[in-house]
C-alpha cells in the first residue's frame, strides 16, 4: 500500500508473524532483489488502542510513526474487519493516534489523521555555505527547519537538503521543508526528509510548513498542502490542539513471499 | 522473479491476459506507485516452441529480448509443470531460444541459454570528450562496443557512458561494455545499457565482452563474467556456433493485483 507514493509492504500480524523484522525489512525493501519499498510495517493487535502498527525503514531501522503509512493501516484493519468503526485509535512508537476513515461504497480512500500539536519556535537565520538562510523551528515529535521560497521548484535540494540537515544548529540533525505559499489555502511543499533525502511526501513536514505559516500569518487554518507525490488537507482549528491531516491510502497489491526461501537468496 | 537483480513482473498468460500491456507496465513497474520492476513479461502459448515470452521495458516500450528475463520464463513454466522437460524452446521477438534448466530437487536455480552467434568486428578507435578510444564492436542481434581497461572500478561511468552511447559512429547509439580481464577464465564487466544507463547485469552484454576478450586471444573459450549483480557463465565453444549463457533465476514473491482498480488510482 503507499500514501502520495511512499509505499511499504505491509504484514497482516494477527495471521502472520516475523522473527527478525529489521533484517526482513532491509531485504525486502531492495528494488531488484527484494519487493521494493520504503520499508516494512507490521500491523498488530494491541492492548491499549484498536490495532498497533510497528514500523521498520528500508535500512532495517526502527521507525517511530509515519503520516502516510498510519493512513494505510486504518484502510487495511477496516476494509479487512479487524475494526468496525471508521473511527479507531492505532498505537505507535510515538504514541496513540486518533484517526477517521472516510468510507465511499465500504472503500477507503481518504483518512483523517490527529497528528499532534506542533511546537513552532521564532524565526531565526543561520548562515551555512556562505550564504543566509532564515528558517522557523518547527517541533512535531520531530524535528524541522522550515523556509519560505516565492518558487521551489528551481531550487536545487541536493545541495541546500545536506547543507542545512547537517548544519550544527541542528546537533541531531533535521528534517527541511521548502515551502511556497500560493495563496491564503494553498502551499507548495518541497520536503528533504533527514536520512533520506528528498521525498515524494512526509505528513509531519507537511504539519510542520502549515503551522509555521499559520503562525507568521501568511496563510488560513485550513490549508491545502501540495507535496511533490499528492495533495495533502490540513486543519488547525486550535493554536493549542491538535492538527489534523487528510490524505489518501492506496492498495497496490497482495502477496505471498517465503521468507525462508527469499531470505537464502 | 528475478535474474542478477535485473526484475520483472511475470504474468502467466495461460490463464490471464492484458488489455493494454504497455500501459501496464510502465504503471505496475513504477517503484512507489506501483509494483516496482524494470518492466512487465508475459508468458503466454506458443505454436512455435514449447512457450512464448513477450516483454515490455518500464517506459512502455517492447522489449525483443532478456537475457535474465528469459531464464526465469525457464523456471516458471518448468516449475509449475507447463513444461515437462527441462530442455525447452522458448519463443521471443528476436527468435526462438533453446535453453536447459538445471534442476536440485525439483527446483531451479541455474539455467543454460543459447544466445546466437557473436558478429565480432575488428577494433576501431573513436575520439570523444577530447580523448580517445579503442573499442571493438560486437553485434548479438544488438549493438555493443567493449572497451577493455586495467581498473573496471574507478571508472566514472556516468561521464564515459553517454560519451560513448551517443557517439556519432553508432548512429542507433550503442551498448557499451568495460571490461577487466581479471586471468584466462574471469572477466569483471561493468555494462552501460542503451537507453537505460548502467545495470546490473545484461546478458548479451556479458555475451558480447566475453566475444570481443576470447577474438583478442586474451581468455579462453570457457570464462566467469563477474557483473554488478552477480556472476554470469559464458562458454563459446566454437567460433561459428552459438554462445552459451549460464546464469541464476529467482522467485521472490508471487501476487495479485486487480488492475481495474489499480489503473484507476
Amino acid at each position: 500500500m503507499h500514501g502520495l507514493g511512499n509505499d511499504y509492504v505491509y504484514v497482516n500480524c494477527y495471521e502472520e508473524s516475523i522473527e527478525a523484522p529489521a533484517l526482513v525489512a532491509k531485504a525486502v525493501s531492495d528494488r531488484h532483489f527484494g519487493i521494493g519499498a520504503d520499508g516494512l510495517i507490521l500491523i498488530q493487535p494491541s492492548e491499549k488502542a484498536d490495532c498497533r502498527m510497528v514500523m521498520y525503514n528500508a535500512d532495517g531501522s526502527r521507525g517511530a510513526m509515519c503520516g502516510n503509512g498510519i493512513r494505510c493501516v486504518a484502510k487495511y484493519v477496516y476494509e479487512s474487519g479487524r475494526v468496525q468503526s471508521p473511527r479507531m485509535n492505532i498505537e505507535t512508537d510515538s504514541g496513540i493516534r486518533r484517526l477517521f476513515c472516510r468510507t465511499r461504497n465500504g472503500k477507503i480512500n481518504l483518512v483523517d489523521v490527529e497528528m499532534g500539536i506542533p511546537v513552532v519556535e521564532k524565526r531565526e537565520v543561520l548562515e551555512a555555505g556562505g550564504r543566509s538562510f532564515s528558517f522557523t523551528p518547527v517541533n512535531m515529535g520531530n524535528p524541522h527547519a522550515v523556509l519560505f521560497y516565492t518558487d521551489v521548484e528551481s531550487l536545487d535540494l541536493m545541495d541546500l537538503g545536506p547543507l542545512l540537515e547537517r548544519h550544527e544548529r541542528f546537533p541531531d540533525r533535521t528534517n527541511v521543508e521548502f515551502a511556497q505559499v500560493l495563496d491564503a489555502q494553498n502551499i507548495r511543499l518541497r520536503v528533504w526528509e533527514r536520512g533520506t533525502g528528498e521525498t515524494m511526501a512526509c505528513g509531519t513536514g507537511a504539519c510542520a510548513a502549515c503551522a509555521a505559516a499559520i503562525s507568521m500569518g501568511l496563510v488560513k487554518r485550513k490549508v491545502v498542502m501540495h507535496l511533490t507525490g499528492g495533495r495533502l488537507d490540513i486543519t488547525w482549528a486550535n493554536p493549542g490542539g491538535p492538527m489534523v491531516m487528510t490524505g489518501p491510502a492506496a492498495e497496490v497489491f497482495r502477496g505471498e513471499i517465503s521468507l525462508k526461501d527469499f531470505l537464502k537468496n
